[in-house]
């Protein structure tokens, strides 16, 4: 399998009339009109921006029909499309039009100043709202993807160094969707809400799944609390993503009220998720399926499957079908129960770094993707995050992982969201510290004494830092470099 | 993707403890017991067997866990294995065996003695029971399967001409599998009822889908519409696959009763379904969905989705995603409502006939198979299969379909199976014949009287043929090339 007629119009050969995305505002739009809408969109982009077409596109905008519209619509151009984060400063964005080798952006009209300012002449920025201006001129267009084409080039959140571009095939999104589906089962009757932003995995992923599955998506600008509980409570939600934050809020609007029946999946991801949250969802009977994933391997490549969800509490589950994954140590594969670093393999697993062979021959090796997690997996072979191998804390010689102690101090009464990291120590090498979002002062010495009683001494963080909130990034995954920066702003 | 785990291994380290098959006489097999059933199989005849491994490795067998575990088995083994069927002649096994380069046959015992008889002394002859006898031997098997390879040779079902060996690729069968998902979808609760033989791609196709969904079958050895019926109504079956005589003997045991809301989908495949039969279940609320495919695509490739199965009565739905089908005439595609030959496109359409090359380029050309089937498509895309192109009577320049007369006559209140066929005539070159079970003897002037009420002159019979039962093949579909010998025969 080489080819394959291009998905949306695959689709709209299928089921045409089919709705193929609603917003909260009540927007609506079937298959049919979603292609014709992309199919303009792109015929204006190839004639009236034909010698912009030079490079790779890209688009920098909030989730919106206006969005969806402009992917699918690129999705119909010869060239990758770039999506580019929106919470990025101007710097970041001038680094990654630059690294992609991008020639054309397309923004919405609030980044189209800030875009222009930092990007050379030879770069043009448009608006959406200007291409919708423009007049539409009928073309012919590719009716076939190729499966090898890259489709997207996405640059990872960042959590760690530099940001890196990464290369995700058409054939790389296909198998992503097609082995959710063989894990999370497919029903006519499912609704995917998505209020992850579409430039991150997370949010694409759901789009390519609505075109190959059939399945309408309820986009939303951004997560909100109240509106995605009272999308999921009212408007027949069947499936959401969320992180550990996004998860624990909506578990607050829920209180002691239970989610509909026709609500079955809520897939967390995002990194190792607090035990006591896992826990307060059981105990609600919350719906909800531990993922592993990342930009690299197109969303989900692991995931607790419907029947070990309220066994296996804490693990991110077994490799999905058709995919592969090992725990490896210096000398290879580990036993179960020993943790080492997370390597994968599957047909989701992208194509390396954009213009960056060093990072591709570290990461990428004979197939194999070396993720930088640490993890292990159980006797019965499931699978258990236990932390970033970069944000792992070599305290005197010991292993120290932010997680374990995060967990621990979100178990304390008054802490809403904790993060640790490491800071440099004379003696000890690295030591942790904690920054902590409480709902009341707190003593630190109380804390500390807290902390002791569950943890080792080389554990317990040597420092407690109080804050309003925590950096996070734009899926709201806890972006634990910035917290040493933080600490040694101090 | 050019290797996967081997599917059956990859099941058992997602859901070892699940329900593989089950049987109607209870006995049940869980995807850990089966691999290691299917590993000691292959295991003996990899130790046992070795000198003859030279060629391909055949089965003759009905339905039944040891089949299950031989078919298994043996995907463990580095040949393609061929599924022949047990209704043949001698004279046919031994055709097969020798065009396939057989050096292995394994049977059930009864076949043992008639196969032996007509292969020769190179080819091993063993029956089921001796290998259950021989000792384990714990061996090392391939870990992966590479999906290019050949993973059946699958004799076409001979309704034309001499039987050629379709040669299916692990690719074609895995497809196959996920084409039917992204249309029919996947529920945790899904159980296919089997009751075609394995050796027929219906059956196979479905154990395949088996190990790759995690779901289980529900195994008959044969089709009892009175065990059938009784299966769908007490053991949660919700999916089987029919054909139209298969059909209405269950329509008949259904009566006036209602299937239980479990079940959700009758896949009717086998070439086109008489009208009256569609309504008849369409009346009595069956989830009836019409589908197109043969050996050479691995199982369907067009299919009535469940949006439309009640509005497109009698059509065979649209291409699964991501296969492609057009109507070619002689200069190219045709125009909606135009009959032409069905052509298709996709990664389940097989690699080609096994030592045909004749045959071969024939009918696989650019990567597009030429069906010899007749259909065309209305103006929403939907296909209707007219009849095979090789049973088309051409009556003083006219085309008579026999599938059009046989619907006819179906609405006799009378007739319970019709079959029609060309045979040759001076005068008009060929002119249509019909061969009729009734419940009562009927008049052919009579009979000749109500066709003519509702046929052109040319379309009406010109002899009817009052019979006990219509030829039919394994799987139940007429062979109306038998039709024409019984007659000439008279």
């Amino acid at each position: 399998m080489k080819e394959m007629l291009h998905w949306l119009d695959k689709r709209v050969q299928l089921t045409p009339e089919s709705l193929a995305v609603e917003t909260v505002s009540g927007e609506v739009i079937t298959y049919r009109e979603l292609r014709e809408k992309a199919q303009d969109f792109a015929g204006k982009i190839k004639v009236h921006y034909s010698k912009k077409l030079t490079g790779q596109v890209a688009i920098l905008a909030e989730n919106s029909l206006d969005m969806v519209v402009a992917i699918l619509g690129c999705t119909y151009l010869d060239c990758p499309l770039v999506l580019l984060n929106t919470k990025l400063s101007k710097k970041e964005w001038q680094y990654q039009v630059e690294d992609a080798d991008v020639s054309l952006v397309i923004c919405d009209s609030i980044y189209e100043e800030a875009v222009a300012e930092v990007t050379s002449d030879k770069v043009a920025v448009v608006c959406t709202s200007e291409i919708e201006k423009l007049s539409v001129v009928k073309t012919q267009f590719k009716t076939h993807i190729e499966l090898s084409d890259v489709a997207t080039l996405m640059y990872t959140s960042g959590t760690t160094g530099k940001a890196k571009a990464v290369e995700q095939s058409f054939e790389n999104h296909w198998w992503s969707a097609i082995s959710s589906a063989l894990n999370l089962g497919i029903d006519t009757k499912d609704k995917w809400l998505v209020s992850l932003p579409l430039y991150h995995i997370s949010g694409l992923s759901s789009l390519f799944k609505s075109l190959i599955y059939g399945m309408p998506i309820l986009l939303m600008e951004k997560f909100d609390a109240t509106f995605v509980h009272n999308a999921i409570m009212t408007k027949e939600v069947s499936i959401i993503s969320v992180v550990s934050l996004t998860c624990k809020r909506l578990l607050e609007e829920l209180g002691d009220d239970n989610y509909p029946s026709t609500f079955r999946c809520m897939l967390l991801g995002g990194g190792p998720a607090p035990l006591s949250l896992l826990e307060e969802a059981k105990e609600k009977q919350v719906p909800i399926f531990q993922t592993y994933g990342m930009t690299e391997t197109c969303s989900q490549i692991s995931t607790l499957a419907p029947t070990d969800a309220m066994d296996k509490i804490g693990s991110a589950g077994k490799p999905l079908f058709p995919a592969e994954l090992e725990i490896r140590g210096k000398d290879g594969v580990l036993e179960p129960l020993t943790v080492g670093e997370i390597v994968v393999k599957g047909p989701m697993v992208a194509l390396g770094y954009h213009n960056n062979s060093i990072a591709t021959k570290e990461s990428f090796r004979s197939n194999w993707l070396y993720t930088g997690d640490l993890g292990y997996v159980d006797n019965d072979g499931f699978l258990y995050v236990v932390d970033r191998r970069k944000d792992l804390i070599v305290s005197g010689g010991e292993n120290v992982y932010p997680a374990e102690i995060e967990n621990i101090l979100l178990t304390h009464p008054l802490i809403k969201e904790a993060g640790v990291t490491g800071v440099p120590d004379e003696k000890w090498g690295s030591v942790p510290v904690a920054f902590v979002v409480s709902s009341q002062a707190i003593n630190k010495k109380e804390l500390e004494k807290f902390c002791k009683e569950k943890l080792a001494t080389f554990k317990t963080p040597k420092d407690f830092c109080f804050v309003e909130a925590l950096p996070r990034n734009a899926t709201n995954k806890l972006v634990r470099h910035r917290l040493q920066e933080l600490y040694l702003e101090r």
